[in-house]
């Protein structure tokens, strides 16, 4: 009998619960999963972590083979200096898959103008007009091509979406116009209908969209970051909210997490607030990548993401 | 220089001005398009249609090369005895094209959860248990896999939705789970957390949702209805609205269009309305199957959906 911590925050086990028993038990292993405190810490083989979590002291975890991170970042705890034990990063399919719904999501309520819908519950008929044009004549931009804003291209071009895509260096994807460099991203800006940003938190791209670079849109453009909440100016932005140049925001990530309730953007009619959900680690896929290391280490297999402590990552 | 006749509703015009100009030039052919009134009937060489249209009586448009319907249906001008030029229908790819993104972004939306989203604008940052399962792991089910049915089932199982066809024959289509007859239908109502519906209007599909079909659906179903208005039996689904065995509604059809502003459907807290948007024509893909007509009819080519009209389509 194997046994496995659990310990990320409280409130998520009852999302992991169900795919972290299912995915253990589908590699036919047996094992009983605890929280802090129900087990004597030198008796826990395999310990699932985040930063968030409750353990964050390793030292009485003698017998654990293996800290599997909930987290695809490990700057929270690389550096920790009781942590002794093998550590595995977490790479979820779930996540990219996550990313590709809630931008194709949003790219297409912008698209059709399901606000507006939304808003007109009230028994007039609208019917002239009332056709948006079809996504083959609505330029989209994706800013950050690596392997998130690829898989979320290449679905926006799947729609028929005529899709743009900026990046710092050249890339090559089919069925998308790629730009690149200082001049790529004004050509890209001028173009975007509907601009969407998952670029990393880098020097570079820390208010890349600000006063300047939002003037580059056409008028009225709506914006999606699920990106870094870095990206943006938001006192720019919010002038150009205000004065038309953006149309419609939809954010999922700022500088300050949780987004505090006095903040423009909660109250805004043409902001809309997402709580940091477009990159969530998804229980279901996670739960697979914990399991199939549970069964590597029970195997005496080499871990899969198994994070170069000297190198960080 | 060709003179080409606008003969749909005026209204329409301002949507087509562009599109039809710019399709008919690009064939490289010099025509004029003329409004009913500002040009000699003898003098039209093509009118473009439709049976909403100010144009009903052809007796005059003596040296007119082809009637160019808008619509795809032609039920409503076929037996019009002043009709002695060619007919020719619409088949457009835009209706296509526009049809999936309808239910695509409508799927995506309850997917989502983006009604909640945008109530949820207050400042309370609802981050736990926010995240929506994975497109994987929510099951859609589409009645209705001609052609329109089969490219909505093929972009949604794109996504990675879980998509499961019906049709009342038997049907076969990569990545889509394909139930046909009376059983398939019972089996695909019972596990459609998202049932979207574009089946055609026949003596079978008439009241197809009813009181007791409802009850198959798990509880808190979504439903989406860009087909026909007479699937539903409209009292047997408010009914089931109101005790929640439907969880949500949008419909874009109705056994009575426009749908009168008194009616139930408008007020409902789980119900949008759309005002039969979904499998519209798009001016621009229209107006380029026009143009080659046009540009067949001057080249001395057959035209394309040309009408049998002894056989009536």
């Amino acid at each position: 009998m194997i046994r496995v911590l659990f310990a990320d925050k409280p409130s998520n086990w009852p999302r992991y619960e169900g795919p972290l028993s299912d995915a253990i038990a589908a590699t036919g292993l047996e094992a009983e999963i605890v929280q802090p405190g129900e087990a004597d810490p030198s008796t826990v083989d395999y310990i699932v972590y985040s930063p968030q979590g409750p353990v964050q002291d390793f030292t009485a975890y003698t017998k654990a083979k293996a800290v599997l991170n909930l987290w695809a970042g490990v700057e929270r705890v690389v550096g920790n200096t009781t942590l002794t034990q093998p550590l595995c990063r977490m790479v979820d399919q779930g996540l990219e898959r996550g990313m590709v719904e809630y931008v194709t999501g949003h790219v297409l309520r912008y698209h059709l103008g399901i606000d507006a819908t939304l808003a007109q519950q009230d028994g007039v008929w609208r019917h002239d007009g009332g056709v948006p044009p079809l996504a083959r004549n609505r330029s989209v931009v994706m800013l950050g091509l690596g392997a998130l804003g690829k898989a979320c291209a290449e679905a926006l071009a799947g729609l028929g979406f005529a899709v743009t895509g900026w990046s710092r260096t050249p890339k090559e994807i089919a069925g998308i116009t790629c730009l690149s460099g200082e001049e790529g991203l004004r050509e890209a800006l001028s173009r975007a209908e509907i601009l969407v940003s998952i670029l990393p938190d880098t020097p570079e791209t820390t208010d890349l969209l600000n006063s300047r670079t939002l003037t580059l849109l056409p008028k009225g453009a709506r914006i999606i970051n699920p990106g870094r909440g870095t990206l943006i100016d938001d006192d720019a932005l919010l002038t150009a909210l205000g004065v038309g140049q953006v149309g419609h925001a939809t954010l999922d990530v700022f500088r300050t997490e949780p987004l505090p309730p006095e903040h423009p953007y909660w109250a805004h009619p043409n902001v809309t607030v997402t709580p940091h959900i477009a990159a969530e680690s998804r229980a279901e896929t996670a739960s697979e990548v914990i399991a199939e290391n549970i069964r590597r280490g029970e195997a005496g297999e080499p871990f899969l993401y198994l994070v170069d402590r000297s190198r960080g990552y």
